[in-house]
């Protein structure tokens, strides 16, 4: 079996894996389950000063990415015939949603391009017809800490990589298209604050009830955005989900 | 004056500030421009298995964090009376969104509290007011990477910290609500594919006008979203914001 394969294209390889050789992911790269190489996008310039990028047609501020430089990049991450997806990362892109998530890791991997400047030239990315990802409508320094959101989002999908109650877990989330209902832990009593009694009562229906009709609030309140589409998936699957017990 | 201050509550401190630490944000780091601390949450535990966690009330998968052991965490990031806003990473939380990133910059700093495990008991979260902030909507291993990519964000911003030019080229996108228009460099032809001419046409009205367009189409193609929330705010701004020649 080929292992989940990730090539980070970046002007700071040193980046890599960084905080993604710890905890859940660091543990998946050394038990093998997924690999992480990098390349430094300076070592592919070919002119005596090692410049990867240039002022941009028509002007303005920063600089732009050279599209000979990012090709032979991208060429180099890719072995002859490999079909793994190429990915820039930019505000402009496709906004990064779990189904993205769920698609790239049930891949051969990913070829991430991160940009740094002003951007990265326009000709490259159809050549290589690379999708544009964007995790967040904010703007970052680079790519770099975008591409390492996308990888931990990834990796902790791959088989192995999580217990089977946190990937059930995942599994109920995924399916209810809701927020999440707040979490309460021991002690029962704090600062005057309670455990809201039901989830002590050791009634699981009424504890699914509650958490469900939670989950509805918090999401209704704070996503508009993501109530609609949860609204018009339950009108069109009725019963279905509603009745199951695990839904929220 | 006082510098920018993050502090990171983490049971991850080894990952902060890890790419943070270089380019942009690590130069301004050395620079004092902004400071970073980092707590590790497991030495606020208060029992001598060091535990931070417990099963979740009403049963569940996974571990959530102890109101108390969190508590006592904020507590020590902040001075007496001090007034820095706490953040919870959640994928719960506000959407993380340009405006925000601003407000936060624009402020002393921010105290972010970084989850693990299932979540963390609402009650500290309440009573310590603290804001839940997602940076997308996918699921991480925690919330380091969501931290690194806040800090990433607002850094960029504070005083110093970029160029003047990157500086008013933000100001413009920011301005716009558009996504950005693509970008060019040389060579002016590369692999049979070639600049759009108007970029070299020298003519800074048509090369305004062009980049305008682009940004227009792409952003109604790609973002439904938040081409609409713009055609509102042009409705209501009307020739002040189409007529100017660097809106784009």
């Amino acid at each position: 079996m080929t292992v989940w394969h990730a090539s980070v294209l970046t002007l700071f390889p040193e980046m890599f894996p960084g905080p993604l050789g710890l905890s859940l992911a660091g543990r998946a790269l050394r038990e093998g389950r997924w690999r992480c190489d990098t390349r430094d996008i300076r070592s592919f310039a070919t002119d005596r000063h090692r410049s990867v990028d240039d002022t941009p047609c028509g002007g303005g501020a920063g600089m732009v990415l050279r599209p000979d430089v990012v090709d032979a990049a991208v060429g180099a991450a890719l072995a002859e015939g490999e079909a793994r997806p190429a990915l820039y990362l930019t505000p402009r892109g496709r906004p990064l949603d779990q189904a993205l998530v769920r698609e790239l890791a049930a891949g051969p991997g990913v070829v991430l391009l991160c940009g740094r400047f002003e951007g990265v030239d326009q000709r490259v990315i159809e050549a290589r017809a690379m999708t544009e990802v964007s995790i967040g409508d904010y703007v970052l320094s680079g790519g770099e800490v975008a591409a390492l959101a996308l990888l931990d989002a990834c990796v902790r999908l791959l088989p192995g990589v999580m217990g089977a109650a946190e990937s059930a877990e995942e599994e109920s989330h995924g399916a209810s298209g809701l927020l999440e209902y707040p979490h309460y832990t021991r002690p029962a009593e704090w600062q005057g604050r309670s455990v809201p009694p039901v989830l002590l009562s050791g009634n699981h229906a009424e504890v699914a009830r509650w958490r469900r009709a939670e989950a509805e609030r918090i999401t209704r309140e704070r996503r508009p955005d993501l109530w609609a589409r949860h609204s018009g998936q339950e009108t069109a699957a009725g019963r279905a989900i509603a009745g199951r017990p695990d839904a929220a």
